[in-house]
């Protein structure tokens, strides 16, 4: 199955020039949403990678990290917008393709020396991500990798991530 | 496994006055997320339910109902805030319990004929899930149940919700 041909562009989302890569046209055909998530949560299972949490990134990252925490057997941690998450929590700023923002996760979501996955749909800038990464390094967790479904590769989002053992699916 | 007990209150939370029940302590405990998970899909693979379509509710809802689509075999559709997708389309405006917002789903999303689930982290005044639900069926589908992680039935959500099949596994 070709992945790459379900994904919708809409020109000119959210701004004028953009060409946005819409996923929900994957999401909603049950076959390819299924592929999706078997290939990236693949070597996780053959490695029996001893993953101890998967962090989504709000908010398609949670569609994606919440079943490869259910497949993989761990936890899931939500990586939220400021002012979204109720319990004591750390953040990171950081720059994206639209403008900036900050991640927080739960202070007691990762424990010192866990092996932790950052998921999200798409790799663009890398800022998100990296973000995501600093949180789970903050925590004293172990960031054994980070998986998109889509990378718009020309935004070179990959050189930012250079630390990381970086996958994604479809690349653009 | 007690999953009411690993939920976590959080007084004053997103107010004053307010106790939070905060459910990432649930999500990060790897065995009760699973168990949690498990326990809302058991009687739709039981019965063989024939789901074509699960609406997760952004933003905690698309960790549960991702999990949902993917072990039913079908596809997911997110129900966004408003501005979020990028796609023609439609739209349902609902109250809540702190304010008022609105739903949307593409206009793509549900053929129609389709039997949808509708998935959310908590019930509390059921506006949004009533939203949801709405949204289906504008589309044509139908709403064959609503699932919840958690119910607050002190705010009586169940009742703006009596035209459903409505599930909840932790009740407050």
């Amino acid at each position: 199955m070709d992945l790459e041909k379900i994904i919708r562009d809409v020109p000119d989302f959210p701004k004028q020039g953009i060409v946005f890569k819409d996923i929900t046209t994957l999401l909603q055909a049950g076959d390819a949403f299924r592929q999706a998530l078997n290939r990236m949560m693949k070597k996780y299972l053959d490695e029996d990678a001893g993953i101890d949490k998967v962090v989504g990134i709000e908010a398609r990252g949670f569609i994606f990290g919440g079943v490869l925490a259910y497949k993989l057997g761990c936890g899931f941690v939500p990586a939220r917008k400021p002012g979204k998450l109720p319990y004591r929590s750390v953040r990171e700023e950081y720059t994206l393709e639209y403008g900036s923002n900050a991640l927080e996760v739960h202070e007691d979501s990762i424990r010192p020396g866990e092996r932790v996955l950052v998921v999200d749909d798409l790799l663009a800038t890398g800022g998100t991500a990296l973000a995501a990464a600093r949180l789970v390094e903050k925590l004293g967790g172990e960031v054994a990798g980070i998986e998109f479904l889509v990378e718009l590769s020309f935004l070179h989002g990959r050189d930012r991530l250079s630390a990381y053992r970086v996958h994604s699916l479809i690349t653009y």
